[in-house]
């Protein structure tokens, strides 16, 4: 039974999955740990979590979330697994999964971790944007790296599951080459597109009213994780470098390619290819 | 006083704009034409048009609204501007205006024609989406080639703005370069993506079920107007080539110094300029 959570991290997932425990009936002990008061005090006021705590706090926990940018999850992991007691689970909510499996392979040997990631977030972070029901209907991905459950493991698995999201476990580097198409690459174009409007306007202030007045409803969906924070995507470029950085190269080329035949019929297949992928999924 | 419009093309933009004028309190004949019997046929229905017109009702409207894409818009100026009556509007809500205007300076030489762009559309287009409010906040650009306004133009420009638009008049070349950014861009980028995914489907069939259960919100996004119809876009295309690569050669740029700096402090500096681009507009 697990009777103290400890989070580490009280932002937007960190403080969400306290909202989203409450919600869904936990009424033990939820401590938060955070280098910034301001985001703990949030947090604490939101009734996410009981109060503000130490690490003494967080080694004691039944469950520990670690709910911080990705190497900073991987710090957090090496302090904490000499430290481990039986029957506790060290859990992640990291964007990439194969650098933290590889490590949990050497430091939780024994067992004790399982690296998860919902695919739930917003542009800005920050405990003050929180919400309890964030990871409704949301795919919650785990990428376990022993075979065999524990009972604190199945009891972790189902308050995930209460919160209303979809589990599916998955292969960690399998995890991470599609994170790079549906998650990673995204949010790189729309950074790559925000900054090159802020360039622009730098050039031409006087376009600047006109940009904002004249652009639709595809500008700003197309720029809106230009918001996202690079305290939490520095950490994803450096962990999945290698098939981030080979998506990006196809998008390139896929433009190239665009680009050099706007007046020809290989317009029609790229819009007749995009059209049946929109037709799939709407 | 305008007792007759004949709009020509009842899809998405022309429909909207007869429920638009109802909605405004437009209370004479609206006539539509089609080359689709079962648009014009949901066009009357809906309560935009009165009835399905023929060409002698285009000939004989106060204003004809042209809202079909930008090379059958062209072929329609050619066709109309030898029958033009003293004191009739030539209209049309064209996606890009140099080539529309350049051609009005050609065959609308002695004036009766407002080049048009109402900012505002869905990614899929019929007239069974048509909205009255789909102008409601939008931006309705003009490209006017002459100096001096008529009395028709004038009450027009009134009945757009009653739509619930904003209006601005702004040189045409200018118009093709700034929605050239804001809105081809996004259209193309939206489109490589979305035919990028669906051949990633196909090499790996697989995936396809784990990509749209993964895939959030913003992939979602990033993709929407990957369902843009060709027929619209091949015309945009066309008649603004050179400002369209040069924006999709930028960006192919950015990526590519994006993707080369995924370990280094470059990518802090991407990620700053394009908040600093969304702190400004969000």
């Amino acid at each position: 039974m697990i009777e103290k959570v400890a989070i580490v991290g009280t932002g937007l997932i960190g403080t969400s999955v306290g909202l989203a425990l409450r919600r869904a009936g936990f009424s033990c002990e939820i401590v938060g740990i955070d280098t910034s008061v301001a985001e703990v005090t949030t947090a604490v006021q939101s009734g996410a979590i009981t109060r503000a705590g130490g690490f003494e706090d967080v080694v004691a926990a039944d469950v520990i979330v670690l709910a911080v940018p990705v190497l900073a999850i991987m710090d957090w992991m090496k302090q904490l697994a000499p430290l481990k007691r039986p029957g506790q689970l060290c859990t992640d909510v990291g964007s990439t999964k194969l650098a933290i499996c590889d490590l949990a392979g050497l430091y939780y040997a024994g067992g004790g971790f399982l690296a998860g990631h919902p695919m739930a977030g917003k542009e800005s972070g920050g405990a003050a944007l929180a919400d309890a029901s964030l990871f409704d209907g949301a795919m919650w991905l785990f990428t376990p790296i022993f075979e065999e459950m524990t009972a604190i493991e199945v009891e972790w698995r189902g308050w995930v599951a209460k919160f209303g999201a979809r589990t599916m476990d998955v292969d960690a580097e399998r995890h991470d080459k599609i994170c790079a198409w549906v998650s990673h690459l995204p949010q790189m174009v729309s950074t790559a597109m925000s900054a090159m409007f802020e360039d622009e306007f730098a050039a031409q202030p006087e376009l600047a009213a006109e940009f904002g007045a004249i652009g639709g409803r595809a500008l700003r969906e197309m720029t809106r994780l230009g918001a996202s924070p690079y305290s939490m995507w520095r950490d994803v470029a450096f962990t999945n470098t290698k098939p981030l950085a080979a998506t990006i190269f196809a998008l390139e080329q896929r433009l190239a390619h665009l680009r050099e035949n706007l007046k020809t019929p290989e317009l029609r297949e790229e819009f007749e290819k995009a059209n049946a992928f929109r037709g799939k999924r709407s």
